[in-house]
């Protein structure tokens, strides 16, 4: 989970602009899909290796959107970013999945990185890094691949011709495409407040070491999540502010709609945060208690029955002159002897309140 | 209460502008009053279906409030988003009750979107959304309407011609809605304050595993309560500094002072979650106190008698050479040695400050 | 000391600017003091009861003082506010005490709110408010006189004609008034620091669960002076900024001076706070280190005495058979054998540094 | 320590700009040195009363540097400001010893205050007031001179006509002054720094009540410390990106030199702080695993030794009937008993990974 | 490890300016390397000798990199910084090895001082000060040399004639030094990531005393990573954002690069700060629920058999009138009444879920 810390150092000492696949390895070959379309006409191609990207069709007019799933093919992303002349240093971040989210402005295009979530089935959160490039009149959109494909309602939007995206530019797709990123984190937020609120249930009910166990993964995840979500938000505002060709008036509306749920994510994370750290607070203090409690029961009991306990030793002494043993109402008095020093014990703990 | 969160995802995959309602379902219809008033007049009609929509008389030169009661109705609301060209994205977040307070400017309207607070029975708070749109002439309200209707002083006032409202332009009436529901805010605050009082003292005087609880609940409602009006105080002031026309300049006075009344608001709240931490670590510290204390009775009891019981064992091991028990002043002479013990004991006790 | 939030709803639902006198309830009756005064001449008058307002004099050149104290009259301040052309949102802040402070510009005069601090017998802080209103020629002060009167060296100064007021403007007048309220908080927080000094020696010295709830206490008026002090901070700053006629250069110097009094006080609250969190952790240290040491010496106790006990009570047994009980020196023995047992469990102790 | 809210209230009431020495009351009597000094020549002269001053000499060109030590003839040094036109605020000030680091700006001349740090032997630090007023062509510098004075270098220095200050302007000497005083702090820092590292190893190693105690007073430290250090960063910047004729660009790098000095005192203070919160946690861990070991011991004792010492107990009872007792074998067997419960309940406690 | 406070107070009192090294000591002399390098040709020089310093050929046109190894010979970078005309300030800075990461802009040169960071064997990390000059047309690095020389790699590709380095100018050249540092951080940071990672399995599964101790450990080293990375963060945004004819806009891309890289790194240790945080509340509440688990223990065995045990001390009284002990049915039933009890108290904590 500590993902972008890991493995990053293969590069250490290469030169920049070296292109090295980071990340996990997925099983699946790179697919590039190149769908062109306008309001009226839809052409979609699929391009299986780097052979074929010189003679891809580079349609002049239309919004042409290429969808890159899988990064393992490191050849053919080069051919791509020369064919659509990006920079080295884009393909190096497209390649290196361990980018925190951004946007970088370019002569003619922007570059965008963002994370996708998936929670696992082991209560942690997956990362996935999806990278857009964004031109007048083309979006590339890269993914890893490995646990599914979330553009698959978008391509059938714009094939069925629902929605607006058909209708507007490239700068519609780009935000359709982090829309649906957007929307996935509220997914995984959902569980987590559920499992966060389970987890109140049971620290004010009954405690375990278990409990101390779940609330430290829960708050991995939440600054896994803050780490990933918060990067977001100052991408998506800048580009809604952004003074650029690429983003028009109407779209720049949908990403301050866009740039309200991100808040509302990161809103919820921190809630998550406090209340997290409120449970281990209140974990803590509901463990002391019952420590409190367990401790009074035992001295309770121990300053009861130390006394009697040593009086009933005292005369079970052996010694051949004790006159109290002889006299014929001494067991009985012995007894109210001990039953007077419990009373009188009993009655200092309730004066004490620890009864 | 972790609602922003909640269902959120309902919408996962959808394209942006679909319109759902999301949030708590009431039971009660959309109902539509229209009132119409200026200085010298007042009209006043009501809706009750969506058919009744395009048929509605829209005045042209006096203020016109159409308050919205109940979210239920989507094709209600969306016909009377299209009489008054609302942008679809204004609708979506009118139904999506999830919002935080925002303030979003479009060409001839405002839309305000606020949190409505009221404390339920078992202690936490219940929010409600109220949407507002301002036009030059008009103001749109959307209430979810679960919990009662707060704005009948409002409409009460503008009948009886009581007050500036029916003097003044719609963006007065605006901060007057915004106003109620502000002052609603110290209710609730009154109300919490009222109980952390309560808690201070318990804490002090008998600290039980409840009181953990019960802070625990506080200071969720707390980060609740931060969470609704933190971001109001921004949209406060970004509408008194606003350079609109919709927005004149002796309401932006009034929006000064209910700017002055959400930072107290907001004061308040940081004052108690600054008194409910400091609330628990008094309590953590007088459990850890307490369990010193018990400690130290035990071990007082258990020192003083455990050297004497072994005397006292000891003394009545059955072995036939034991001289001591032979002797006549054997008895008493045990007894003092047992005395000299114990008085041993407590004198260092006392020493230590244990006693 | 919650007192923002208190009461303050009793207004929930009324128009804005009805005055109502929301805050402690005096006793003394409202006592208004008219001061006209410049370099040569002085002169003053005293208003007991409203009709007398309509009548006042309103001097044309010199600086007048309305010294106004106590607001139980709400008429009498309504007539005031009239008289000299005060908003009515003004008057509602100077009634309603539970303002922050603050500075609010109008056209042609300043509105000023500001605490008046006093520490009470039982060690906690009492809040009042002083109102200033600056115009051009005038200056009015209100103040709540639940617990005496500050400015009677002021008015003692200008009558007497010492220090410079006499010889400068209003302004001067206003910056005296808050200047004798900035010097009246370092009373107020001098007292703090020597109970926080007498705190600190005690925890180290001998905690008692007293010393929890007296932190507790310290904590809550260190909030409580922060509440206060802070938001003055950005008022005295930006009156000495302000670009406005109200304001001349020399006395804009004396601002800062107070503005930096301000930001000391500020500086005083903020270390006491930090103080105040390092002796709760030092308490929580020093507690559990004392248990710590309190079981150290139960478990010494019982460690070594539970073996002799299981020792002699296993030779007291009345089995028939047990020849060692037949020896001649098996009572030596047996001391013997306790004798090392005790020994052993002692060296084992200090081994581990337990004694 | 809690200087600045000390004995400030003594001025209370008093009209601003009253002269009194407020601070720490030094034996010593205020000592006046003026040094003239040129590239070519240097002038000394020494004033011993107040009534010197009027006839002290005013170098028309040459840098002239009032050196002050001791600061309890307000007499003296009310003249002394007079005779060089300085502002009746900026004298109150130099005298009132409670003052954070500032810079003020006046017509003709910077005032700045600046904190010079000692440590005392008892391992708390001392803090004394250093003025400096920096005019065109001259320098007037305020020491409290209780512990020393630290610009003998200085003087040497530029008597001797070593190092760049006879050369350059009074913009120089002020910043060399400041320099100095910048360098103690790291002489201070370097002591506490060494405490901290000690106080580090004897928590892991041997944590003793006496530790918390040491903790808190580091902790008083560098509270102390940063509130001395942190203002004089802004200081320091807003001198050197003062657009005035007083401060030359080649001082000005120098000034930028000084402030990274600055920012690396403030550095350390807070790493210092860092590592004292995470040192009092370690203590706090570690003492809470400590109690624990020390549980875990007593209850392995107690859960073996109370069975056993029940069977003996059992077997020591009088009842006239017990078969048990009369066996031959009976003692060996209730010896292998108590050997099998003992050897069981050691078992369990290896099981649980409490041996 | 506080290494930036440490020894800085050797050149307390001595005049700005004076040359002195400050920092670890190396047995290594100091070493210069001058390579000057074109598209076309290349040429290397050694320096061993301060007197070699000034009949240096100083190449006009090409770019000249000055590498320099050790920093012990001062005069050796006395002549060096004198023949390229370096401020004084900025010789004392490349000695004093205990500067902060920072920039400094000179007419027509920039001084870069960037921290190099190496994991030491025992856990913790060393930091090892690089300084770099950049000029139009050339470069002067400055490394301590004690544990290695990082620069190795860039200068086989300078060589070599690989990368794009030889190519392009002197700005690129500093970059590649700079990016060489900021990847060995993250090597740094995995190491890190690795340790915390274990430290986690640790903390849940088997808490030991040593445990304490490396968190403690590793929360120091992240308070020395944040300390050195930070200011590192702002040092090349700045170089990115610097209008000076010195940074061409191509390596403006590659410094944004680099910036993205630090935030990378920050962004991993507050990470770690964050979990190290965690990891230490975990620790403590896992030990404090292990010492309430213990206590349950000790207090059922306690409270089952302190009563039994009384009793049978309380049937081995040696009153001589006992009439129960006569019975015959006497014994069984004691063990009766006994059983009894132990159940009665085995159900009361069932009943309290303490088993």
């Amino acid at each position: 989970m500590n993902g972008s810390a890991t493995h990053r150092s293969v590069k250490s000492g290469l030169p920049p602009g070296t292109l090295i696949h980071i990340g996990e390895q997925s099983t699946h070959a790179t697919a590039v899909r190149v769908i062109s379309y306008s309001q009226e006409s839809i052409t979609e191609q699929q391009i299986g290796s780097s052979t074929e990207v010189p003679t891809m069709a580079l349609p002049p007019s239309a919004v042409t959107w290429y969808d890159i799933e899988g990064l393992s093919d490191v050849e053919m992303i080069r051919e791509i970013g020369e064919r659509l002349h990006l920079h080295p240093l884009v393909l190096e971040d497209i390649l290196n999945t361990s980018q925190r989210p951004k946007r970088e402005e370019y002569d003619n295009y922007l570059f965008i990185v963002l994370k996708m979530l998936y929670p696992r089935d082991n209560g942690s959160i997956a990362a996935e890094q999806v990278s857009l490039v964004l031109g007048p009149d083309f979006v590339l959109s890269f993914q890893e691949g490995i646990r599914g494909d979330l553009f698959i309602s978008i391509r059938d939007r714009i094939k069925s011709g629902k929605g607006r995206t058909r209708g507007m530019g490239a700068d519609y797709l780009a935000y359709s495409l982090m829309d649906i990123i957007v929307d996935q984190y509220f997914t995984v937020l959902e569980e987590m407040g559920e499992r966060i609120e389970a987890l109140e249930e049971k620290v004010v009910a009954k405690p375990t070491p278990m409990t101390t166990r779940e609330i430290h993964r829960l708050k991995r995840n939440a600054i896994f999540l803050r780490r990933a979500v918060w990067p977001l938000r100052e991408v998506i505002l800048s580009l809604e502010r952004l003074e650029s060709h690429l983003i028009s008036a109407p779209v720049a509306i949908y990403l301050r709609d866009l740039y309200d749920h991100t808040v509302q994510a990161i809103d919820a994370i921190e809630t998550s945060r406090d209340i997290l750290s409120g449970t281990l607070d209140t974990y803590l203090s509901s463990i002391n208690t019952r420590t409190n409690e367990i401790m009074r029961v035992l001295t309770v009991i121990a300053t009861v029955f130390m006394p009697l306990s040593f009086l009933a030793s005292l005369w079970g002494m052996n010694f051949k002159v004790m006159p109290e043993l002889e006299l014929r109402w001494g067991y009985p008095a012995a007894l109210g002897i001990m039953t007077v020093v419990a009373c009188v014990m009993l009655l200092w703990f309730r004066k004490r309140r620890w009864l």
